[in-house]
C-alpha cells in the first residue's frame, strides 16, 4: 500500500464521519446518511474525475466503498461520543481539504493540465463533496457562505505546491507541506476569527 | 425490437409520468414540466453514461426524447383522468426504479465492474432521476425522507440479480426476477408501512 | 483569434457579469462570488462537454478562466455603477443565451448528433450555467418558472439555425440570424410580456 493510497483513504475516513455527523441531524435513515458519507467523501473526486475524463477511482477500486461503509457504520455506532467532539469534527474536516486538494493538484499535474487549472482541480477535489452533500440536504452551500476561510486555504495550498517545485524536494515532503499550509489556514483563520469581508449591493438603492 | 429496448421504453414512459405529476404541482408551463419528465426520467441513466464513461443513451438513440415528449403531452392532456389515480402513480414509479435497477446492474456487468460497484450503479440509475428532480424543484430529495423504503429496494434488487446468476437461469428470467424483487420489497413496505429507523443526534445536546 | 473564439468570450463575459450581480444580493465574500460567476459563465458548457464526451474547454484553453476573473474583478469594483443598470443585466444574460444556443448547436453538429439533439445540447449550454448557479444559491432555477420565456427562445433559435441550413448561407451569417432570433424573441417576450400558460393540478382535488 503507497504513500498516496494512505493518504487517500485517510481522507475518505474524515469526510465520511464529518458527512455522517451533518446527515444525522437531518433525521434519515441509515441508508440515507451512507448515502451522504458517500457523496461527501467521494463526491470532490468523482466531478475531478468526471472534469478530466479519468476514470472514477471508487468504481474500479472498492478500497473506498468498504472504508465509507465500515467508517459510517463506526461513526452511526458510536455517534453520541462523536457529538461532544465539536472540535474533532472541524478538525477531520480540515485534514480532509487539506488531504484532497494535494491529492487534486497531482490527478491534475499528471494529466498534464496547467498549474492554475491544477489549482481549480485541488479546490474542486476539496470543496465539492461538501458542496454536493449540501445540496442534497437542500441547503446553501457552506462553501459560500462567509463564515468560514475555506476555499482560499485549497487555493493557497495549491499554490505552494508548484511554489516548492522549484527547490528540490522530496514529492513526498512536497505534499506533506503543501497539504499542511491548507489545515493551518483554515485553522488559524477560524481561530483568530479571519474571513474574508462579504461584498453586497443593497437590492433596494 | 429486442426485450431490453422495451423494458427501458416502459421505464422511460413510468418515470415521465411521475415527472409530470409531481412537476405539476409547481404551476410551471409546459415545457418547464416537459425538462422535468425528462430529467426524472434520463437523469439516473445519464449520470450512470457520465460515471461509467459510455455514451449518453438518450443523446444517440432518439427514442428516449420522442417517448418522453409523447407521454408528457399525453399526460399533461389527462392531467385530470391521472390527478384520481394516485395509486396508479405510486405503481408507475414502482415498475420504473425495478426496471431501472435491472437496466443498470446489466450495464455495469457488461463495463465489467465489481458486483458491488454494479447494485450502486444499477441504484443510481433507479434514483437519481428523482434526486435530480427534486434538486431542480428546490425540494429536500425524496430519497433521503426516511418515509419510504427506497433505495433498499434496489439494493435488494441488485443483490438478488447476483445471487440468480449461480442457477443456470435465462438473462430474461433472471431480469424479471430482479426487477420484481424491487417492485414488491417497496409495494409491501409502503402497504405494512416499514421503514428503516431514523439515526439522529440532538444537536442542542 | 477566430470568429467562434471572440463570440465565445463575449458571453463568458456577459455571464459572469450576470453571475457577480446576482451572488452579490446573497453577501458572499469575493472569492464565493468568483466561483458563482465561473459556474454561472461555464456551468453550461462544461455539461454540454461532459454529455457529448468532449475535453472541458476551459480547462484546456485558459482564457476563459482569465476573462470570468477579470470581468468578476471590474464588476466587483464597479457595483455601485452596474446596479443601476438593470436593463444592461437583462441584455447580458440576453445575448449570453443567445450566443452559448448557437455554439452548443455547433459543438453537437461537430460531433454528429442529429438536430433534434442538437438543439437540446444548444439549450442545455445556453440554460445549464444559470440553473447550477440557482441551485448552488439553493432557489428554485429561474429556467422554470413561469415567469419568462427562456428554454423556448433558445429551442427557436436552434429550429432557426437547421432551416437556414437549406440555404447556400455563410456559416458567420446563419451564427448571427440563429443567435438573433434568441435575443430579440426573448426580448419580444418580455416587453410584451408574452409567457407560456402554466399547467398544473389542484392537489386538494
Amino acid at each position: 500500500m503507497d504513500f498516496f493510497l494512505i493518504i487517500n483513504i485517510l481522507g475518505v475516513v474524515a469526510f465520511s464521519i464529518s458527512g455522517v455527523l451533518s446527515s444525522m441531524k437531518k433525521k434519515m435513515d441509515p441508508l440515507g446518511i451512507l448515502i451522504i458519507a458517500f457523496v461527501a467523501s467521494v463526491g470532490g473526486g468523482t466531478l475531478r474525475d468526471l472534469l478530466i475524463d479519468a476514470p472514477v477511482e471508487w468504481m474500479r477500486d472498492l478500497i473506498y466503498v468498504h472504508v465509507v461503509i465500515v467508517t459510517t457504520i463506526f461513526a452511526i455506532i458510536f455517534r453520541k461520543k462523536l457529538v461532544h467532539l465539536r472540535k474533532s469534527i472541524f478538525l477531520f474536516d480540515t485534514i480532509g481539504i487539506g488531504l484532497y486538494t494535494v491529492i487534486g493538484v497531482e490527478k491534475g499535474l499528471s494529466a498534464e493540465f496547467s498549474p492554475i487549472i491544477c489549482i481549480a482541480i485541488g479546490t474542486i477535489t476539496a470543496c465539492f463533496g461538501g458542496v454536493l452533500r449540501d445540496i442534497l440536504c437542500n441547503e446553501i452551500p457552506l462553501l459560500f457562505k462567509t463564515k468560514e476561510i475555506y476555499a482560499i486555504a485549497c487555493i493557497l495550498g495549491g499554490g505552494t505546491y508548484f511554489l516548492l517545485q522549484y527547490f528540490q524536494l522530496s514529492q513526498e515532503l512536497i505534499f506533506i507541506v503543501s497539504g499542511s499550509v491548507v489545515i493551518i489556514t483554515r485553522s488559524l483563520a477560524v481561530y483568530f476569527d479571519i474571513r474574508l469581508p462579504s461584498v453586497y449591493i443593497n437590492s433596494d438603492e
